[in-house]
């Protein structure tokens, strides 16, 4: 296991902190979870996490303000004019945190049907998954092969 | 981006949703973090993290319940028995999480010094970072390039 001792760092300078006060909070994640499925708007995103609708607009507008999601205007023949939400390069690069919480529930939580959904690469239709690469493109098994330097 | 009749999965069985629910609380996430970091015992957790103790006795049953801690007993010179808290096989599966926390934090969050902790190989000293490989060896740098496929 990781030393005591490499915990020199300051705990309220920490990401994984300042990423779970952006986050933290269950609605927000099944909200992205929506928006990678390209799920952009606001009804049917109501319908597939059961949010509260205001609870939803709360989360919405949070995810926008932070620039996760970004309001696209759209409009229906005969509607009014509508957003929908759409990730930011900001949000996009969330996704290796929502895959490594898929994969894990599928390892651990999924019940006797198995996970609900694949995911495969586009090019080649190979089953994807998380992983940490070094810069010498060595793969890490585990937590164990990883030190953590602190840098302040 | 992906196409919303990707998501025919149903979302009652989503497995973030299923992670969401034992983890998603901050304070489960920062005591995560702490125990990837090699704190293992009350007092310093709590000194770390800044949880209030009655909420961190909590937090912890609750990781305990669920597999992802272990208790294991240790006793100094003097003192009772206690109990520090180590990582299962199932706790430290979530690392690529933790660190897809800490790196989106260190890229969108991090104040003018810059992350606070570099995480680097063990063997040889190349920082770490998390990302996506299919089953045929190929690198998936974005979101756009999975497909997710309903297996129900």
């Amino acid at each position: 296991m990781l030393k005591p001792t490499a915990l020199r760092y300051r705990p309220e300078d920490c990401s994984i902190a300042r990423s779970l006060e952006v986050l933290g909070e269950r609605w927000t994640i099944l909200v992205l979870r929506e928006a990678f499925s390209g799920v952009r708007r606001f009804d049917d995103i109501q319908q597939n996490t059961g949010a509260p609708r205001q609870v939803l607009s709360q989360r919405l507008a949070h995810l926008v303000e932070h620039g996760i999601l970004r309001r696209v205007p759209y409009q229906e023949p005969g509607q009014r004019q509508r957003h929908e939400y759409r990730l930011t390069e900001k949000g996009l690069d969330l996704y290796p945190v929502l895959v490594g919480l898929l994969h894990w529930g599928d390892k651990y939580l999924a019940d006797e049907g198995g996970p609900s959904v694949r995911l495969t690469h586009k090019d080649c239709g190979a089953p994807v998954r998380v992983t940490m690469l070094c810069a010498d493109g060595h793969e890490i098994g585990s937590a164990r092969e990883v030190r953590p330097v602190p840098l302040s």
